[in-house]
């Protein structure tokens, strides 16, 4: 495995087609299943790992956040990455400036509460499709508006590559993997499935109108448990809002606190037309 | 020549480099300066013509923009143009939302005069960048803050493209070409050169304490001549901003309108150290 620092992968002459996973490092089976994936799709796979300072907001981990460079490298190594690009802050972001923002559907829910995160993402997810010109880019469908926003980019700014979604990797009791869980005290970490198991519990019933009814009970129970919750909603995924009777594509999504933990999960039960979710 | 509606240039796999010089059409001679020098430099050169509504602001010219898309193709074709995009807006904006916002650089003189205009531009070359990929582009410094933004957003976003800026191409009296002059009267146009004449008028002294001291007395006089005058500044063309004591480069910027035509025009003291400026 070779691993970049800095320059443009239009140089390196890759065999084609090469598919990108654009991560955050501290590696956990979600990561590992998107460059797997990847493996099988393309002849060349690339995997970033850069903790991107603009799509943290202010207060939010951006210090603590967990960081094994040599252990990730290991791990993408072991599943068949062929180059791992980790650039420093300071080749990214030397000139900082011009920004690319999202369209509407980063207004709501995460854009609401993470003031300028999906700026941030786009801006540097911008950076590294042009740095490494991928033909296929992967993202987890557990950070589901991070995907309608970028799959929204791609169109809009006419990038010419193809997102693959994936399902959101899950812990045997169903928990959503993801770095964050390490926060979580033994307590917490026995709460916190309960997140999925609602979501799973409204999900199942028959009409929206069913899980709409639902889900002032379902706060209420995860409430009972111990999760502060900031929104638990039945959402078009092509608008990302509040479902409407035109909603073509719905998911159900969550954000909570457990302490000072915020998790979040969804369960899309119905993908747009247009997007390419890797069915497992 | 080949005329092309939509579609993505990386699949006609043209033979490198590529040269590209994005337009709004209404060809004249300074945009064929633009054309010849990038058959100069390249293998193929595309161009294209789109008159971008993003980037007109409310109660601007977008309706009386000039048009005639038979003749400039004819004269693209007469310079060796190789390709022609002259995509309709329903192509480029099926889908609109996600926008490219201009750095600090954006932020005065026509930033602050035409609101959303420069991340009209970001969000246009950006998506004409992607769609044509071009090794190199092409822009006039008539339009030097416009320059200045595009280079910014090449680094910032990490474009790994080249761009040349090429001097203003002038009328024999000196008045800037510009597809907007169409609208002058004939009086009008007897008095516009003026404008350029008190820019050489002042460029030409010896300091930049000594043109500061002038530019009131230049305004006075174009004020006199029936230019309505909007802004003339001494700037650093780094920062895009009022000249400071640490301005390594610098340009006298001018907008002023005669009657209702709204004329910009610069000249270019010093290009910054990083751009790459075609010597005539």
């Amino acid at each position: 495995m070779k691993i970049v620092r800095s320059g443009n992968f239009r140089d390196f002459d890759l065999p084609r087609p090469v598919a990108f996973v654009p991560t955050m490092g501290a590696f956990h089976d979600g990561h590992l299943d998107l460059m797997r994936q990847a493996k099988q799709d393309a002849a060349t796979v690339v995997v970033s790992l850069f903790v991107n300072p603009t799509q943290f907001s202010p207060g939010e981990d951006l210090g603590r956040y967990p960081r094994n460079e040599a252990k990730d490298f290991e791990l993408a190594e072991s599943v068949g990455v062929d180059t791992m690009f980790a650039p420093t802050a300071e080749t990214l972001y030397a000139n900082q400036g011009t920004t690319v923002h999202p369209s509407s559907v980063g207004l709501r829910f995460e854009g609401e509460r993470r003031p300028g995160h999906f700026a941030g993402v786009c801006t540097i997810v911008s950076k590294l499709f042009h740095l490494v010109s991928p033909d296929i880019a992967y993202f987890g469908l557990k950070d589901l508006q991070q995907c309608s926003v970028l799959h929204r980019m791609v169109i809009d700014l006419d990038f010419g590559l193809q997102l693959r979604f994936m399902p959101t990797t899950r812990e045997v009791d169903g928990l959503a993997m993801s770095s964050r869980n390490a926060y979580l005290s033994h307590a917490q970490r026995e709460t916190a499935p309960a997140l999925f198991q609602e979501l799973k519990r409204i999900g199942g019933l028959e009409t929206h109108q069913a899980i709409l009814n639902e889900i002032p009970m379902a706060k209420e129970r995860l409430t009972r448990l111990g999760f502060e919750l900031d929104y638990l909603d039945l959402i078009d995924v092509d608008r990302f809002d509040i479902v409407d009777n035109f909603a073509e594509s719905t998911a159900i999504v969550a954000a909570a606190k457990l302490g000072n933990t915020r998790l979040i999960d969804n369960l899309l039960i119905r993908p747009p037309s247009n997007w390419d979710v890797v069915v497992q």
